[in-house]
C-alpha cells in the first residue's frame, strides 16, 4: 500500500498551475485532521473549507465530492511520508516505483508486508484509508477511481516483483503473477478491514511462507 | 459465504416467538427487494416497512437500524438457499456446518471456492451482501456484528477443514490454521468487493494450487 502514489498523483490532480499550492495544502490538512476527529459520515465540503480557510467553491472547482478530495489528501500523505523515510532511512526500501530485489524472494516480501502492515496499523493511514475503502465499497463509480488510484499500482508493484523472480527461477514458470499477487495483498487487506484477526509483523511472516512453500504437506500431483 | 448463517441466525434473531412469521418475511423480502432496486444509501426503515405493509415501529421493535434488518434478511436468505441448493442437487455439498471432507483436500478446496465464486456473482447475493460489506468497513460498530454473523462462521469452516487435514497428514504440521484460511478467503473478498481482476472458477482453482504447494519454484530453506 505504501508505493502507489506518484502515477496516480499524476492521473488525478487537476492542474496543479490552477490552484494556489497553499490553498492546496489547508484543504488537504483539513480533510485529513476532520476524518480523523470527527469521521468520515460526518465530514463536509462546507467543514473542510471553513478549517483550511477557503471558500467552499475553492474546493468544487477543483473536486467533484469529499471523497475526492480525501484521496488526493491520502496520496499526498503518502507521497511526504515516502520521502521522509527515504530521508531519514536511506536504507529502507520505500521506493515507489519498484519493490525491493536483492535476489531474496521471501526476504524482500517479508519487508514489503511488514512495511505494509505497519502503515495499515498508524491512525494516520488508517482512519483514512479505511473511509476510502468504505466509500470504494459502497460506491462502485468511486470505487473505480480509488482502486486505480491507491490500490492496483501497488498490486502491479507485487506483480513485477515476481515476475523479476520467475526470470531468476525462484518462481515457478506456470504461476500467474497477477493471481499470486493476491496471496498477499488479499489477506491483508480482509485483516485490516474485517478485523479477522491479529495483524502483525509475524502474521506478514507466515503468509510470506505460505504462499511461497505451500501449507501442503504433500508435493504437487503432476497432471 | 454460502455456509455461515446457522449459529449467527441465533444469535442475532429477536425471539421470534414475539413477532409474526408473516410480517418478517414480508420485511425480509422488502429490504432485499428495495436494496436490489434502489440501493442501499437510499433503502430507509420507512421504505421497507411501507412496502412489507407494515408499520414502521414494527421493524423498529424487533431492529435497531436498517443494516441490521438487511444482515436478518440475508442470513435468511443464505439460509433459504442452501436448503433448495440440498433438495435439489443431494450429492452437492452446501452443507452448513462443515466443509465437504472427501480426503482430497485441494478437489475439496477447489468445490467450496467455484460455490463462493457462484455466489458472489450472483446479484440476489451481491447487491446486499455489498452493501452489507460497506456498512461494516465505514461502521466499527456494525462491523463486528456483521463479521461475527457472516464472514467468521465461513471462516471457521475453513480452518476447521485445514485442521482436519493436518490430523490426516495432508496439510504441515506447523501451519496455522487461522492464518493459512485466509489465503483463500483473503483473495476472494478483495476481487469481489474491489474489482481488482477476473472471478471465476479458473482463479479459484488458481488460488487453491497457489496456496496448497505454493509458488516458489525452490523448496523452503530449512532454518
Amino acid at each position: 500500500m505504501s508505493a502507489t502514489s506518484s502515477h496516480a498523483q499524476k492521473k488525478t490532480a487537476p492542474d496543479s498551475a490552477r490552484r494556489s499550492e497553499r490553498s492546496r495544502r489547508a484543504i488537504y490538512d483539513a480533510a485529513l485532521a476532520l476524518v480523523g476527529e470527527i469521521g468520515y459520515p460526518r465530514t463536509t465540503i462546507e467543514g473542510i473549507a471553513a478549517r483550511a480557510g477557503v471558500g467552499k467553491q475553492t474546493i468544487y472547482r477543483w473536486w467533484g465530492s469529499k471523497a475526492q478530495v480525501l484521496m488526493e489528501a491520502f496520496i499526498d500523505l503518502n507521497e511526504r511520508n515516502q520521502r521522509a523515510a527515504a530521508e531519514h532511512h536511506p536504507g529502507v526500501p520505500l521506493n515507489p516505483v519498484a519493490l525491493p530485489d536483492t535476489g531474496d524472494l521471501e526476504a524482500d516480501l517479508k519487508i514489503v508486508l511488514r512495511a505494509t502492515v505497519d502503515e495499515l496499523l498508524d491512525p494516520r493511514f488508517d482512519v483514512p484509508a479505511r473511509a476510502l475503502a468504505a466509500e470504494g465499497v459502497a460506491n462502485r463509480e468511486f470505487a473505480r477511481e480509488f482502486v486505480a488510484a491507491l490500490l492496483m499500482p501497488g498490486l502491479d508493484l507485487y506483480a513485477a516483483r515476481l515476475r523479476a523472480a520467475q526470470d531468476a527461477g525462484q518462481v515457478r514458470a506456470d504461476v500467474d503473477p497477477l493471481i499470486a499477487r493476491d496471496l498477499f495483498s488479499g489477506p491483508l487487506a480482509q485483516r485490516w478491514l474485517q478485523e479477522t484477526g491479529p495483524l502483525d509483523h509475524a502474521y506478514a511472516d507466515r503468509l510470506v511462507e505460505y504462499a511461497l512453500y505451500g501449507i501442503s504437506a504433500r508435493p504437487r500431483q503432476q497432471p
